[in-house]
């Protein structure tokens, strides 16, 4: 057991789309010398995390393990990848290497928890590299939906290792650099030992299409309009945002950035030099007194995000700015699996004002970020690598990946969060399985995912919530007990209020209770409970969440 | 204002998909005879109705005239068509008609209200009419996607109305009447004054396809499984149900039916003639002995519901039926928006026990049971209404379908649920608007939309929930104040208990409270919610739901 290996270990973002967390080691199993890619975060939804602001990955493994990381590499600069490098570099404190735009936006976050700037190191991309303990680790460029995305080339004493990020192939991706296969011929030359490849797109059997293949598409369409165009996307695909001022620009329209993160982004393009011809843009303010069919709103919130600027301008009003019918609406976006209701709100809503909406059903307005399977392909020959692991996906997206490394004859298994594979052998083997999990940033406070916060508030969101409140004065109950309820129907079935209802029947069942059971707390609050919930249940058909409150004079 | 008036007014349906609710009014203002078509019902979701069981048009405004309604027609036995009917029958007391497969469907309904099955007649398709009131009605039928869908053709003193219901046009639709030209072509020679018509599929631009081209397609899926098939898709769906079960016994497998709507609604069909042919079933029990090689399971929750079949077969075990590695799971289905979440949960449930699984994105195994714009497109041409008021759908729907009818020379407007619309021009004309939204059925009671119980739930579910207890004697606080808290963190940032700084920090602040304050229990309530909102701000940075308790010892 002593021998050294090569080990990964994804904590987030393998079984699933988002949170992208993933760690590498080189050593005697236990005393690996680790390195981090990506720390990413999830989003929140009413149906699993009500309440829940963002949710990072459970780096508790890491943590426990802080002295033996040597360093943090982040692929781009997306929410999954990056998001919680704030949230979690106290708790690691290892160095955080990124290109300059990546870095940019790290070190904003890191800005927000008090960590200077030099926390972050701006790495070139490749052939530049940088020793991290037993590792050699350089920034590939490949292409995605923001710029400077890479995909990292790891050297081991047990070979290359190739890391993706996420990515696409894009001869012409307008910002940034263009794939490049030369350079990937070089890189897979000496032979790689390993491929950890994005899955996310694998079940898409057509060659993804080029982001220049949108320009004119989209210049067409703003051409088309008499009134005001108003256009949303993902605030960070600057290649888009660009596309889209300049198609609003030709049709002699002005530029309007609205929503924070949208201004934010193109702010740190042109900060980083990525962004060096960006059209002129006015102000929200400035905006409001230009004829609308010379205006163009560029603005956020195209996953019908609440308090985007999209959303608050099919709302009413975003910064002083209306929507009038005739405007026309275009989503160059897709909507991500769960933000359908939201997004389908909004365009109720913009319909209902006479706004016309243009979406990427057609596909002339959007293209993805992610290779598809055939890009997936030319990505594996060019490499050519001994083994591959499919990451960022959910576990339908890994298997299917890895069922495609096999029909071509690579070492390809499913490796999802917590799974920790041997790469040290002709193929992998998984020598076992690490506690992981998700931890939620709720207010101010880290909650963990098994805590039974979230548990609890979702079944009073099904259940309704009611307190009993009993007094006893010498273990003899003072008074009726009090019932106050919440989130439950004010009438019950006898035609009375529940709470009273409740009040009348708790206090005759209180009276038939032994000395015994009263003396008992325990005992008393589990009786209350029952009872509370069997008369609700003949009330109202349901049975509540409960809490006993037992005060006792003395 | 005492002319008579023909009127339309949308309760349910019109601005959002499902929950079908449509009235028909002939006579002088406020004075209509009414007949209803469809009651049918919409399905919660956590974001919006947590813990609802149920959602049901508001009838209030039909109550409220209940003896001017002469009949209610149920244009098909899909839930947001008929399944209010039960909910609602004792308070509208009309009489019910619908063709045998709905009437059959109705009548399991009402009898779950001890409603007899006479309350419903059963009425041939067209041409048979039945006369209610100043209304002539017949069921035309029309293909969707259960049987016996009808458009309904109601003679009014001021012309021919048509309601197309749910509909496509399926020439061969194997269960079920084919598109009937000529029967169309006679429906509409002495002139339709309106048309309302179904908009669902407005969007889809390509003519829709017959469900006769799936067999071939399923039949060789099928055939290519060396292991166990399973099949979901709508029960309803008994053309497609049949389909699937053909398939099956084509490639020499058992067919099994799992879930008490797949068994129910085949029943049905074999109960009123609309099935005769059906393959014969094994139980789920013998099913257990027969090879897996030689079986195909058709199961129920197409659209990832916790309950159903599918669900509880990719968690482990549904009626001792397990999947395992190589079986064959196919969606024969289209995922409703909302929905993808919990689809995608069984996918990849199912992905992790090695099943396959294949979904419609090819378009080859499920076809869209409404009818796409190019349909419409026919329907209006063969019936050349004077009117045209689009129904079911959400307001983009509506509005797209008003303006392909004003671009063809038809008197077209949106008409959103509450909208009073008079038909008795040559345009139709808002003669107001009336009141009206959703009723939730929650356990056994009927909740308001705006009661105030689903928005303290969402509350609950987001805030969590603090509940306050002091007792007071003589106006001075007896001891601190008792906390519990409910979807809280436990631990605050100063690293002690929430609970016990809440009770510490109130006490505190309680003292300091003036006598004024103590003696009103409505001013104390209000300052003890503001002090715990104020101290769980800064101790886990949110703002719970306070529930303030004051027991005062007399």
């Amino acid at each position: 057991m002593s021998r050294e290996r090569l080990m990964y270990l994804p904590l987030g973002g393998a079984g699933e789309v988002g949170m992208n967390c993933y760690v590498y080691g080189y050593g005697a199993p236990d005393k690996e010398r680790l390195i981090v890619v990506d720390l990413g975060v999830a989003f929140p939804d009413m149906d699993t995390t009500p309440g829940v602001d963002l949710i990072i990955p459970d780096i508790q493994w890491l943590e426990d393990r802080k002295d033996r990381i040597d360093g943090i590499f982040i692929t781009h600069a997306h929410e999954d990848h990056v998001g919680a490098v704030g949230h979690t570099f106290s708790r690691l404190g290892a160095p955080i290497y990124a290109r300059a735009f990546t870095a940019n936006i790290a070190r904003r976050k890191l800005d927000e928890y008090g960590v200077e700037p030099k926390a972050v190191t701006t790495m070139s991309a490749w052939p530049e590299q940088v020793t991290c303990g037993p590792f050699t680790v350089g920034f590939a460029p490949v292409s995605h939906s923001i710029p400077e995305s890479s995909a990292l080339v790891i050297d081991t004493p047990e070979g290359r290792v190739v890391h993706s990020g996420d990515f696409k192939i894009d001869t012409d991706p307008l910002v940034g650099e263009p794939w490049d296969p030369v350079m990937w011929g070089d890189i897979a030359k000496s032979g790689v030992r390993a491929l950890i490849c994005d899955s996310t797109n694998v079940f898409n059997q057509t060659a993804g299409r080029s982001e220049s293949t949108l320009g004119d598409n989209i210049t067409s369409l703003v051409a088309s309009a008499d009134q005001m165009v108003i256009a949303t996307t993902f605030a960070s695909n600057i290649a888009r945002v660009k596309t889209l001022a300049e198609a609003g620009v030709r049709a002699g329209r002005s530029i309007c950035l609205m929503g924070r993160a949208m201004r934010r982004m193109v702010e740190a393009g042109l900060e980083t030099g990525v962004l060096s011809d960006f059209p002129s843009t006015v102000s929200p303010e400035d905006a409001l007194s230009i004829p609308r069919g010379n205006l163009m709103l560029l603005v956020t919130g195209s996953q019908g995000e609440r308090r985007a600027a999209s959303a608050q301008l099919a709302n009413g009003k975003y910064r002083g700015m209306t929507l009038k019918e005739g405007d026309l609406f275009l989503f160059s976006s897709k909507t991500i699996p769960g933000n359908e209701r939201g997004v389908i709100r909004i365009i109720n809503q913009l319909s209902e004002m006479g706004v016309d909406v243009v979406d990427d059903n057609s596909g002339k307005y959007h293209v993805s970020g992610h290779a598809n399977r055939p890009d997936l392909e030319t990505f594996h020959d060019v490499l050519k690598p001994q083994i591959l692991i499919p990451m960022h996906g959910e576990h339908r997206h890994l298997r299917e990946h890895a069922k495609l490394g096999t029909a071509k004859g690579m070492a390809a298994i499913v490796a999802v969060n917590g799974t920790m594979v041997d790469l040290s052998g002709n193929a992998p083997t998984v020598d076992g399985f690490v506690e992981t999990g998700r931890t939620y940033l709720d207010g101010s406070v880290q909650v963990g995912q098994f805590d039974g916060v979230v548990r609890d508030r979702i079944r009073m969101a099904l259940n309704g919530h009611v307190m009993v409140n009993v007094i006893l004065d010498e273990d003899e109950p003072l008074g009726e007990p009090w019932i106050e309820t919440m989130g439950l129907p004010e009438m019950g079935n006898s035609n009375a209020p529940l709470a009273e209802l409740l009040e009348n029947d708790l206090n005759q069942q209180l009276m038939r209770l032994s000395a015994k059971t009263l003396m008992d707390d325990g005992k008393l609050e589990e009786e209350m409970r029952r009872m509370t919930r069997n008369i609700a249940m003949s009330e109202i058909g349901k049975k509540p969440e409960v809490t006993v409150v037992i005060s006792r004079l003395q």
